[in-house]
């Protein structure tokens, strides 16, 4: 059979990203308390093309994810991309992917646990060369009190749901739950699966202390990870579902760690290394 | 050219329902202060298909709904339905459309205006014989400040934005806009796209003096939407996006007056004429 | 600490449902092959509530789901309703499930194996008395040729990806995956996560051989279902992402097995008591 | 009252962007044809927030996007920002804008007319200082066929919905009727509204006689674009919805012109200026 893809392409256009999008698959991740967790991702997978050729080979990229079905994880993400960039024949590989991660919580005082949802995304990439890059996100709910609004009343304070999405560049592996709890802790009022009454009770007066706009919010994450010397470069934004209107209140920031040292590939794999280590 | 959708079908299975789904257009629907509001659409048109028929016509369907552009609306629909029908040499035909709708609102204290959006749904079926329906649906943004949470708390109490979903049937003709207002009165705790500062301390101390439960807003509305006659059958549902969960909060009742009149045809065709009177 | 949901309410409104919706929890479900199956689910849990009492127990919702985590299942689907039924004190219970579902599929030619996403839904109901029901849902993706466009053109023929939504009552445990093979039998035409060069010519001649309509789709996956006599009523619709155009044709039917039997509660419990047997 | 949000912050974190978000509008845009265009669109405000400021005033946004309601089109874009920047006393500011936009399309044989939906994108940003950037993003639905399928086949080849997404840097004013017109052209296989069976035919054997895959689209329209001389930037993208997958194909690549000239803030004006001369 003919091999179409493989034949001259004489327009002289490289393709920066050519691959496979939205293949929906089970995965399994790392998990600071269980070991693994099982999840259902998103996952994108791309690869270079040089002018020179017609097409990629489509296949070979749910070959690979499928080879590595049941441990796709942050331990072996670099080895992934390195397998796609090796089987395509490609100069550089991309890796998207987006899936839910759960971590048990205890309310604040009946410390009855729940499991709670975070969004989190993993977008890694290889090449040219040695060029490597990685970069987690997570998107943490929370809960915020208006101070404008606490401030102006005679009473009450209106307050909603809102997300904080932070997405950070890192020299070390690090644990999911460990930037989940550095946010939380600096957003203060945090958001539950399951709450009874004196938590109930607690939560909305913890609110009312501590009033924040999402300018204070992004601030004071931006503050928590700024401290952290492993996170080389980061973006926090907070989005408050406002309550009193049908739109977002939105605050963003973008932190770049002015240093020699930078997010090289040699860190990044040592992060991974880290990882594997301690996660298996 | 041939036909292959009038072959004649063997398999015996009648299609209650067969046409085209998601359609995007700009249509036009009735407005109560500026006559005629400019929106647009997502359109699903369906008619049902004896078994002895291979396919329906899907183009003629499409033809309709371009026939009628710039000019579909509440004053037109059965019209449109028993064009569907007609064209499509059918017994029944559905139509069903989604579009935002925008209502200008003033602010409760400074009076300042903006335009709220409020999702609106038609859904219409024509046939078989003179069998009629129509459902006009409404989702109506609004706040919602928690009972126990202010009961059990020494001070402040969650809230958080909630959406009220109302589903109709009518008698006579109405006005979306007038639908809309019966729900934010019941709920109190209204949203909207501006606030000043002045109306942000009487929204917050408004919700902080009238907190409700889902089940309370849910109550209310029906008792608003029973008190009036013109409404034969109706739902209402209320989800509050929890301010201390990162779930909602649900309740829904339905309601059908009993009575001998009942929502026939003749009065849905009454109301489309009384729509075609007052509205245009 | 006062209960306020407790608290007697005057409006005499009896509410259908009342609960926690879009829940997201990690659930495990029962898989032909590899006996369990861990996956993320979007739940709802409702009960009625009488119109004496203001409010519901949101908090016993997540209890017991987080009682039942790691072993949600359509093994204790009634359990799971009978327990919410006695904890809220209630008449009746709803419970709803979305998830993903992957099941191991061989390409044709190549016998390669991939994973296929299929998105299932659950939604039972128990009470009010001894009333139950039982829907199970299953989105299929599907392939279709147009048999007017291979009619009516001299060479080729216009095809596209499409969805059979399945939903079914039943008398006795069945398999997702035989619901599945059902489908993609009758259509014919399916879809692979993963599909090598000698699998591509084969389906695409299967599919020039084949050509269906929306409405062939749905009469053949209605003829499948009505041969099972487990099936006691089923709804069939199929949407085609068409390639000519920017929307979808559809195609849909409901089945209502007309018989002495139904589908009455003692039944859905042998089917689920089937189920404990062979699955677990 | 108070200005909270006026209060010193004492963090020394400087926030890139602060205001609303998901804001729901009616807009007007300019169309080639008509003169004017109404459509609904989501829109996103920011501004930077020195350190030492608390917080943002919400409300000016909407007050601002309220003023502009009934004439936000291209026109004003830069004039919108600028008020943006002056009225939050900002050193820059950002609006974002999604809507659909309508264009009336006649079908190749039969030359019946109907309204394609494409998907459109504004992103525009002012400051610190003269720094202006405008991006125009249009989405295009395509069909596209399989070259190796049909290589490799006996007989058909599969083909399916595409979706070429386009955004661009431009010196000039440019009409979106005209890009979008582009883009088709390239990809050859179009997608309708509304088809007759003479043109179903029709399309079909173009299709046939046109194979690309998404690489294939990609680097056409690129050609297209990179001819213009009009565009300083862009990036193309095409994503095949499979229909013999149950996941998307991907390419995508960016195009910067290596000029002195460069996309500088007199030329975008210039293009706005076109805008108003040429438009209204």
């Amino acid at each position: 059979m003919i091999d179409v893809q493989s034949q001259r392409d004489h327009r002289k256009v490289v393709l920066d990203k050519v691959g496979v999008k939205d293949v929906r698959y089970p995965i399994t991740v790392l998990d600071k308390v269980k070991e693994y967790q099982h999840t259902t991702a998103t996952v994108n997978m791309y690869v270079d093309l040089p002018h020179q050729f017609k097409g990629t080979h489509m296949s070979r990229f749910v070959e690979i994810l499928n080879h590595y079905r049941g441990g796709v994880s942050i331990r072996n993400y670099q080895e992934i991309l390195a397998t796609m960039r090796h089987r395509l024949d490609a100069q550089s590989a991309h890796l998207e992917m987006a899936f839910p991660y759960f971590v048990e919580k205890r309310a604040p005082v009946s410390q009855i646990q729940s499991l709670m949802e975070y969004r989190c995304t993993f977008s890694g990439s290889l090449g040219p060369g040695d060029e490597e890059d990685f970069v987690v996100g997570i998107a943490v709910p929370i809960s915020t009190l208006c101070p404008c609004s606490k401030a102006i009343s005679d009473y009450g304070a209106h307050n909603q749901r809102g997300e904080v999405s932070v997405q950070v560049r890192f020299r070390h592996f690090f644990w999911m739950e460990d930037l989940i709890a550095k946010v939380e802790e600096r957003a203060i009022n945090q958001v539950y699966a399951l709450l009874k009454r004196s938590d109930e009770k607690y939560v909305t007066e913890l609110a009312y202390d501590h009033p924040m706009f999402v300018e204070d919010v992004v601030r004071e994450v931006y503050g928590a990870l700024e401290e952290d010397e492993n996170f080389t470069w980061f973006t926090v934004g907070c989005e408050n579902f406002e309550s009193l209107h049908n739109h977002s209140a939105y605050a963003f920031t973008e932190f770049s760690r002015v240093s020699a040292e930078g997010t090289d590939g040699a860190e990044i794999s040592e992060a991974v290394a880290q990882g594997n280590g301690q996660g298996r």
